[in-house]
């Protein structure tokens, strides 16, 4: 079966290099698709050029919001071609101009090197899924259609009434509505799905804007719950820096991200 | 009088969009520049197109090995002029090959919008500079020119003989060696000058690539010191992800930065 996912992510060859896609608005934020979901078909495409499976480090530019329930037009060309790394751009338009432009590298998660050493950060504890509070029932002060295909359960000790003295942070569970389970290739999607934490400390306060997204997907997820922890601690003249860990259910560390936003 | 930093940095337009510099020897780790010294003309470049003062984020990939002590030509275009933030893409090369591709978002760091809210990070405590150990008197097995141009003098509590139980974290103050001020455009440098932080586990291991590297810049640096955090708690098939934190003298937050790096 195909999940809401990849059919809305989907996107078909026109012409060496170039694809199009249906930007859907069953992923959007208030009026604007997500940046996580609309950054998908691109890279897509960039994995379709790079000749390497993984996305090691995937960075976008939000260069003009999305425009949901319309046609895109996707170009990916090879940067540099590498054993190790291949480095692809990726221009999304739609309406005839860019929306986003996306630098990616991308290689294998299963290749290694000489060098064996593993560490990691081990997951957060939080309560159970069913314990925590579906995002669906907080208050953002926007309507999020997004809320239908993505699923966020947030640990309530991590929110509650803003408050300025509260740490930026926020934990929770997310996966996908449909119980399609996450992918590589999704992980740039969940690193960018979860309310900005901003709103734990300044209320309500809307949309808040990714200029710049870069995500490193370190493993492949397993099948299951993901266990995100989204914190920022550097906020100033409205720009904001957001930090992202992702695990998997094995509480393995699957993605970590980080991005510049805007509070407008 | 003009800094070693600024004097080889130095770009010399040759037509609209393409400039060419010479790459110095005297930044190398090893056989190579130091990535964080590589993209500073190519950073360069970028303010010059972008109309916009600072480089708010920047996001380099490193296709190939620098060349020392030879020409690169550079180019640059913008990918979308905006008000707060214009997009620029740059790519440098040597030989005719391709050394490092960048996308870099330009504003105005004193530019600020509706939201006043100010949260950050304070430095770490560490002892004076004149207690701290001179990188060049520390082991990475490798020979390091760049030691004559960048000072840095690390915590001693942070390093030591290798030991796979310490967190991988250093710390410690930097400035350039010739006393020169840092700047907006010298941060990235910045954020990639310090040893990599994998040796104080495995022991030294010589050259750590960099595959791309991504630097937000906060505020402008005041005069003096810079205190950087450094640390890396992300190892998996040779793959492992750094994380740098730099504040100016006055202990504000100017810089915060991530990059993938590999083990080889």
């Amino acid at each position: 079966m195909t999940s809401f996912f990849e059919a809305d992510t989907n996107i078909t060859p026109t012409a060496s290099g170039r694809w199009t896609a249906h930007i859907s608005a069953d992923w959007n934020i208030g009026e604007n698709p997500n940046g996580g979901y609309l950054l998908t078909p691109a890279l897509r495409a960039a994995q379709h050029v790079a000749g390497h499976p993984d996305p090691l480090t995937v960075t976008t530019h939000f260069l003009r919001p999305g425009v949901p329930d319309a046609p895109a037009e996707i170009t990916a060309e090879i940067v540099k071609a590498g054993r190790t790394l291949t480095s692809v751009q990726v221009t999304l338009s739609q309406d005839g101009a860019p929306r986003l432009h996306m630098i990616a590298g991308f290689g294998s998660i299963d290749a290694t090197t000489a060098h064996d050493a593993t560490w990691s950060v081990p997951p957060p504890t939080l309560p159970a899924p069913e314990d925590c509070l579906d995002r669906a029932e907080l208050t953002q002060g926007i309507s999020i259609a997004l809320n239908g295909r993505s699923e966020i359960r947030v640990d309530p000790a991590t929110i509650g009434p803003p408050d300025p003295d509260r740490p930026a942070e926020i934990v929770g569970w997310t996966r996908f509505r449909d119980g399609s389970d996450p992918s590589v290739l999704a992980l740039p999607f969940f690193a960018d799905a979860f309310p900005p934490t901003v709103f734990t400390r300044l209320g309500p306060i809307g949309w808040v804007p990714t200029l710049e997204l870069t995500v490193h997907v370190r493993r492949r997820p397993a099948p299951g719950w993901l266990i995100c922890q989204v914190w920022c601690d550097d906020v100033f003249h409205g720009k904001m820096i957001e930090t992202v860990r992702i695990w998997d259910s094995r509480g393995e560390l699957v993605a970590q991200a980080r991005q510049l936003g805007l509070l407008i």
